[in-house]
């Protein structure tokens, strides 16, 4: 690409402060961005040090009236914006459309338009791929799976059998879909396995991350809703239910038969106990131990974890009382001495 | 299936109250259960809301005597019983016996009868694989392992060479067992490797997660016991030895040369320090960091890890001095202020 | 190899304390070591009990002078020495230079003198792959990948497009570079993927373990620096930078553009926040939550992490006082009242 800060803020329906003409070829973070680059302050610490970024154009909020050489966009919400552009320029690593031939595809399997297969893919029998879907070099796909359109299966994932994958899914490297519930009855110091009957449906416009590994439901399913993002190494476990546009970050796990709300967010290595309950823009911190339901809306932190704010009081009140503990074990000694002297006298 | 009451209280040895005729044609949970289920009442919480399942027949303890509408079958252990008949009827998605003609197997590998190899998948030399095993799609079975008979090893695991696996052990999909233990050694600032020397040996029965990691031993062996549950994600590193129907779940971690005995059960996220000792039956919470050795058949919890029942004392203690926190610190601070008197005083 | 303790004591530069004739054969832990064995006495605790080791050979520090029957060759340093001699006999399971005739390499990629590569592993466009490098079965190279001279790429492995790695790097099984980092924009409920352009950079003789996850950068680079070794299942979010020799246990992670500085050691199942930094030769204790930032050479601890040893008597400190917690309740009740009775009266 190549625009003047003109016809950016003419695309972005914004203003210009400085010059109309600098050229802007990419984009780059605050920090990152050169000559030629456009990047964007989204908050008043980026605004405050305006001057420090070798940015040739920087996208900022249509308020914002401070002084500066940069030249400026100015725009409604500058991270959306700068995302719209990044989103609308970043070249797409998509293959072009084709059946690699050393892929292993059973002749039972339906295979849509302008699919791309990998190098070394293997389709079990009766699977069903929708258009545009692209599966990487070394993906395993179960039988009986079936996979809906403009999804993308990166290389070396692992689909069981009979899983039940939406439209515009991003399933990174590594992911392992479908895997047996951990169910085990104990009999006599023996572990029996409890088979795991069930499957695994996965939304539209989901993405999983790579290394994840999410588990079968013992009976029925276990759910990734409509929008949900899944970052690296996430374990969901069988029965979980996801509903809509939840994300999880890095490491974090979610015990079996646990139900997440619309639009909860759960920070890295966070652990989320079974059969609980996270209600709607629910918050889990990082490393929490939720074991718990969590209410709708409610930030919750900690091990265990509990309201957020309690939370902070409670670790704060901490170190004010072990920062006194001399003295409080000191008085507490002297009153249970007091006590028992008297006892003694009574007797 | 297609089995009535009658026929099931029969072939569990139990009796029916309700309708012995009632017709059962498959399991399910006491939640997802409809019409034509089976399922089971395994604890006080359900058996109060019998009437609120739609299964068709319940199986309940022997002496349960409440009313309900619906038709029951009455056994020793009702979750026992359920699992039995669950993995009688259960389909498994057993391969036919086949070696696939894209898997490259070294001539100095021995396969016993009846096996599946998957496509794609490596055997390198000197390999032993046992009678009626299967390896799936896209595995690496480096030189010198062994393997032995009625083993499940799903697609793109990696075995690193000179491992010893049993009979009947499952390992799911991205397992790795036998990279190098971690072990490093500093001069001059610089880390130098270690070699790892040893083995990873995996008993009979054992079950490993998708994408655990296993770690060879530095010398000697890191050892899975027999009849050992591990879920995904859990990291065994060098020279660990699990004994006996050890139960690890989701996303746990035993550092280096710690010892676990016969039937202790790990919590998920839990980590477990190097060179400790877990006794008999002992239980490890979800998420607790455990840095000493556990007792036979202790139970314990939290960061740092302590007895289960001292731990929850400890925190319902801390909320209780908390709350008074601003008393106690005014009473702390007078006191020390007193004292402060009484000393300028004497001086 | 077979040498006497005398061969031994002149390669290392010691002495010999007892049979100069004795006949070493192998190598082998303190506890494990059998008759023809070498260990060593690294520290008090096993100098201690120098005569319980079945070994025929102990290397022990030049100023060691105790009694015992063992032969015993007396180095500066008796573990570094140990890990010389380990490092000399170890058998390298190196393959020889070939490239397998499966495997699927793009006409444009260069690829170097005595290079392995093995079945089923696919090398996309553009890739560079130095002298020696050594790419197992089923690994998968994204195009435009630059790989160094006398690497490893254990089998299984994903190395998404447009990745730097450097020489002598080893990366174990199922690790995962260059996903995509986990960045979303929300605008009315449903997370919108920021496009991640950036890229991966691994340095020489870096280690990866098995199934670890680096993501790429959103803009610039996340740089795992020199000779930095991580464990298994390690999360690197994008944009981090480790400088050199860092190291990090099993399971931990690192969140997006945080610094880590060389010689930084993060103990197992530590979790780092995102945009910190954590100075030179700064230790992470194990399951630590790290939100601040770390100074050069401080240890940290516990959840939320401070410095080890304010955390240790914070966390003693809470014990005595929670012994005392119903006399300290007590007191800070009766105080409570006294002061409402005194409110009450001069109301």
């Amino acid at each position: 690409m190549e625009k003047t800060a003109g016809e950016i803020a003419e695309i972005l329906g914004g203003t210009v402060q400085g010059d109309l003409n600098a050229k802007v070829k990419a984009l780059n973070s605050f920090e990152l961005a050169g000559p030629g680059d456009l990047t964007f302050a989204g908050s008043k610490k980026y605004l405050e040090k305006l001057d420090s970024t070798n940015a040739t154009c920087v996208l900022v909020g249509e308020d914002y009236d401070g002084k500066t050489k940069k030249t400026l966009v100015k725009v409604k919400n500058p991270k959306e914006a700068f995302v719209i552009v990044l989103t609308a320029i970043h070249k797409k690593r998509k293959k072009p459309p084709n059946i690699h031939k050393t892929a292993i595809i059973d002749p039972t399997v339906k295979i849509g338009k302008d699919v791309y297969i990998g190098p070394y893919v293997i389709i079990e029998e009766d699977v069903v791929i929708g258009d545009a879907t692209q599966i990487y070099a070394g993906s395993f796909i179960g039988a009986e799976t079936k996979i809906g359109t403009g999804t993308t299966i990166y290389s070396n994932v692992s689909i069981y059998p009979d899983i039940k994958i939406g439209n515009r899914v991003i399933i990174n490297s590594g992911a392992r879909i479908g895997a047996d519930g951990f169910g085990f009855y104990e009999k006599e110091s023996v572990q029996y396995k409890i088979p795991q009957t069930g499957d695994v449906v996965i939304e539209d416009d989901v993405e999983i991350g790579a290394n994840d590994t999410i588990d079968r439901a013992t009976f029925g399913s276990t759910i990734i809703g409509q929008g949900s993002k899944l970052d690296d190494m996430v374990h969901i476990a069988h029965n979980c239910i996801l509903k809509k546009n939840v994300i999880i970050c890095g490491q974090s796990g979610v015990a079996g038969s646990t139900v997440i709300e619309d639009n909860v967010i759960i920070g890295a290595q966070a652990g989320i106990k079974d059969h609980i309950r996270l209600g709607k823009r629910g918050v889990v911190g990082a490393k929490a131990a939720v074991k718990e339901d969590v209410k709708p809306g409610e930030y919750v932190l900690g091990h265990p974890a509990m309201e957020a704010h309690s939370m902070a009081r409670h670790w704060a009140a901490q170190f004010r009382l072990t920062k006194r503990a001399k003295t409080l074990v000191e008085l507490a000694r002297r009153e249970e001495e007091n006590k028992k002297e008297k006892a003694e006298a009574k007797g």
